[in-house]
């Protein structure tokens, strides 16, 4: 069963109470560079710094009261756990997130910051695996995956919802793509509210397994990670590609150098500070050379850093 | 004769066309960190990236149309070289910029994109003041220094009233204070809408000739620039330090650390980018130890980009 417009919608009526409606962004000299009229949705300043917080607040809303009471899991070495942290936080309830030992001294910190309990693990797929069975096991808590899971793909379809809201008459939309989560959300969306809108993903040349598994129909393994976009290095699930080859045109991949200067000039001409991996769909959109077309882009997140407003 | 609070409302009036409103900022994070509740006002949002750009529009506008036809000329190696320059393109008139021949190519670049013509000259206050005196006999333009003019200082003030209007309960207001342009500006618009709120000034430790000035009662020279906060290395005037004296309760200094910390902390947790001169405020008010006051701080500007929404 994959998810559906309609659970967009749900989950937009949800997670109200609970989100940041984050601001839609323009510049001109921005789109002097991008050759395109760009609208940035500014997930950079969602709660948390990304637009994770409205896929982990739509999962833990979900819960039934007895489910909530047993807390929530997950594996992240980054914002995801973050944000699963803090949407445990306001419903009142644990949230235990299985972390790589090596993992960012700063991301470790934002997830208890937000008062989760962090479980080390090695860092490969079965030892992370390993833990959250462990601790899953031992408190009845609900596991919440950071993409391949409905509630958490619907929730990150409510930004480009309020996009498609904000800015009704757009030609494009564009997000980037990692495990797709985000990408299969904004297409839901887009489509949902107008389904002529042409809805591109944005990927790092250096992790192109989306643009791969596109182009082939079949889904195709992640590369080692090399990219900068350290936020997009995972691959699609069958679930994320599912959706991603029903609704999205094209995955349009960008070198790192495209990467750092789509990230400077938004720094630059807008004063705003995201990282890589939101860089990647403002690269996309100058490198898909939309002539003019009126683009949204989902800028999906900022740095290591906290916005709690 | 000094600059009023009556010259600040007029010149709100004569501006609101061409400047934006830029947006007061808050998180819960920076507040926890300050010790105080923080209204940062987002001048680094403004148009040229900074509040210099209120007061070159306020002088522009006010010129007679037969001045105007003349142009308006200056001398800086920042902020006020940009914001004349769109301010006189604004209204269809040439603009003329002395150059250090030694000024940040980024800067001079603004200055030339939005069409001025840049004059070099050494990097001397002799040499700058003859280079600026003899563009003027040659073109007959207008001279608007940066920050010795009322109807400078007046522009610079329209920030602090819109903080003023958009949180009327203000208990103090900080702005960073170089040539005490936009200090002067913001302590006729705080006392002119509320003579019992506090106003602060924020200076750099490296460059405190306005503590000292302020101290002694006497204007003080500026020592040799030394700090990272390069937008105010410059000293008061005499028409500033009168402004300063009259309605400026204390200047706080700051260290280069805590300038640093200021700019990272702001960078983190509310994805701006502000430079080092505007941390100089931020810094000012956690220094300040204002014991959960509601603060209001002027964010006077970006780095050396370019905000053109």
């Amino acid at each position: 069963m994959a998810p559906t417009f309609a659970d967009v919608l749900a989950a937009a009526a949800r997670i109200a109470p609970f989100v940041h409606r984050t601001p839609v962004l323009t510049s001109t000299s921005v789109d002097e560079w991008a050759g395109a009229r760009l609208f940035l949705k500014g997930e950079h300043l969602q709660r948390t710094g990304a637009f994770k917080y409205r896929g982990a607040t739509n999962a833990v809303q979900m819960l039934s009261g007895d489910a909530a009471a047993r807390g929530v899991a997950t594996h992240s070495s980054g914002n995801h756990g973050a944000a699963l942290a803090l949407a445990a936080r306001t419903r009142g309830v644990d949230a235990y997130v299985v972390m790589p030992a090596g993992a960012s001294p700063v991301k470790r910190a934002a997830v208890e910051r937000y008062g989760a309990s962090v479980i080390e693990c090695e860092n490969t797929p079965t030892s992370r695996e390993r833990a959250l069975r462990a601790v899953v096991a031992r408190t009845g808590a609900a596991a919440v995956h950071p993409y391949d899971d409905d509630r958490v793909i619907a929730g990150a379809g409510t930004a480009a919802l309020e996009l498609m809201q904000d800015v009704p008459d757009l030609d494009v939309v564009i997000a980037p793509v990692g495990g797709g989560g985000l990408c299969s959300g904004t297409a839901l969306a887009a489509h949902g509210c107008n389904g002529a809108v042409r809805v591109l993903g944005g990927e790092p040349a250096l992790a192109d397994d989306a643009a791969r598994s596109l182009t082939t129909g079949e889904l195709q393994p992640p590369r080692p990670p090399a990219t900068i976009a350290d936020g997009l290095l995972t691959g699609l699930s069958e679930r994320t590609f599912g959706v991603v080859r029903e609704h999205v045109e094209q995955i349009v991949t960008v070198t790192e150098d495209e990467i750092v200067e789509a990230m400077h000039v938004v720094w630059e001409r807008t004063k705003q500070v995201i990282e890589p991996s939101a860089a990647v769909s403002v690269a996309a959109a100058r490198a898909a050379r939309l002539d003019g077309a009126r683009v949204g882009v989902i800028l999906s997140g900022g740095n290591t850093g906290v916005v709690d407003r």
